[in-house]
């Protein structure tokens, strides 16, 4: 029996035809997520892309199914048993990367203060600013975002060190690789400290009061993988006492934030509504796009899957 | 007759030190531009540091003055005539560079729309975001700042051209560098626009409609060096006619910009006050006295001074 392809990947012209070149005695059908119809979930043999995860329970034929996302956690009681499921984990780490440079960056340079200037019309001086240059990024959670972030960082003249839960070897973008259970005493070497780690029972509340409390008191924050390992609230007490230079999250918890959250009014602390990953790269796109046909291609082949999550 | 060093740098701890280290025989008054008083000024033969302009005519004993900016189009016609001037030019490209590449990178990932979002406690996604990776960057005017802003731009995977009146051969941070006439055959091609001249009749409303008509639709334009570079009347035009991905300023012409400017408002339009060098990094401050350091010492052994203006 021929596989049905149900490819919700956002392609552009010519795309289609690379898929089916991989595949052609399969049935090709790309929709987009918001219009799948139930009748294409209940036939799709593979699905690629990122459907809803509640919608998931109707694709009774699903044998294969590769997210977009690299985190993964929405699908993980979403799946039907017993299928193989695949990420597209990498496929990001540049736009995520960029991200929290921008992030970290913007209060090294207090843009939220001169953007609020700006919004009221107002030339003001808001005095000092921070720079990398010569400090040391601390980045918990070396995988794929947190190597991406290191390197750019060392572009720009800091010294970066990656946490891992196990210390393999080198990873790119790194001076020095630890084990996560140094991070409490390096958190106080840090100028900054940057959170990439998934959502887990170890990892939720990982970054409390107690372990904001061993960072510089100029040292910058910043958080992206999933929001659940930071304390918010510690963070917003600590901040608001004078405590960190600046914080740039662009995950919280939970999400949305709601709008009576006080981390939106923190001074010197960016919020961005978890848009640091996503399409919103074409370069991300094509990755997700070769990342499928990759795996298309050993699925058929009957190799081992790039990115297997369960 | 020894000299009277009138220094206005902010000195540390130590450093007052090492200047009458460099000239034992020399008074070393230290004051700060906001409480000189115009005895010291009428004593001093030789001034570091930025006393405002206006206050130059009372320095009737000056031989030598060293002020710690790069710009240096302030001082010129308050200086009395007949004295040595020299700039800190070089001092603050790193941060001026930063600042550039913050505002660059800011914009491609719409910080001032996210903002605007965070401030009204809003979770919103605003779309499609920017990469520099493998975009092409023009900066117009290759000189220090310049240079440091194209290495930085070239960390992140950017190709990189840069424009100079005089092409002498490689410049660090570009891989390519061309004649200032040929701007308007590279505009169509740059993904990134960075001005970074300094004002003069030659460069004043360089960047004009026509030639931000020649840029990519989606281009970004970054301004540092001089506000009076830019036609800011056009660029207002051009991007509320939906031209530009994003800008950001750091110069504006006049400065301060007035409270009813257009400018202000523009979407993904990012403004700062004129912050991106002066004294607000630690480097760029050391920096400034080094240098200011090294001239004395050549002053005193009758050598040529580094940064001579006139």
């Amino acid at each position: 029996m021929s596989e049905y392809i149900l490819n919700l990947l956002p392609l552009h012209e010519g795309e289609r035809e690379e898929f089916e070149a991989i595949a052609p005695d399969a049935v090709h059908v790309c929709a987009r997520s918001s219009t799948v119809t139930p009748e294409q979930l209940a036939a799709a043999t593979i699905i690629f892309g990122w459907p809803r995860p509640e919608v998931m329970k109707g694709a009774v034929s699903l044998k294969w199914f590769q997210t977009m996302w690299a985190g993964t956690d929405e699908y993980t009681n979403m799946l039907p048993e017993g299928i193989l499921f695949t990420s597209s984990s990498g496929s990001n780490s540049r736009s995520v990367a960029e991200h929290m440079l921008t992030g970290l960056m913007a209060v090294c340079r207090r843009l939220p203060a001169y953007l609020n200037s700006q919004r009221s019309h107002v030339w003001q001086d808001e005095g000092t600013m921070k720079t990398i240059l010569g400090g040391t990024v601390l980045v918990v959670g070396a995988g794929n975002v947190g190597s991406a972030f290191a390197g750019l960082c060392q572009g720009l003249g800091a010294e970066t060190i990656g946490l891992k839960r196990t210390v393999t070897g080198p990873v790119e973008g790194f001076s020095q690789v630890c084990a996560m259970d140094e991070l409490d005493t390096l958190l106080p070497q840090a100028d900054v400290v940057a959170l990439t780690l998934p959502h887990s029972p170890q990892t939720a509340g990982l970054m409390n009061a107690g372990r904001i409390a061993r960072m510089k008191d100029d040292a910058v924050l910043i958080s992206a993988g999933r929001g659940s390992v930071l304390d918010q609230d510690a963070l917003v007490k600590a901040m608001q006492g004078g405590k960190l230079w600046g914080a740039a999250l662009d995950v919280t918890d939970p999400e949305p934030l709601p709008p009576d959250s006080p981390l939106w009014d923190v001074p010197n602390l960016l919020l961005t509504p978890h848009v640091a990953g996503g399409m919103r790269l074409e370069i991300t796109r094509r990755k997700c796009v070769e990342m499928a046909q990759e795996n298309l291609r050993r699925y058929l082949a009957g190799e081992k899957l790039d990115n297997i999550v369960k």
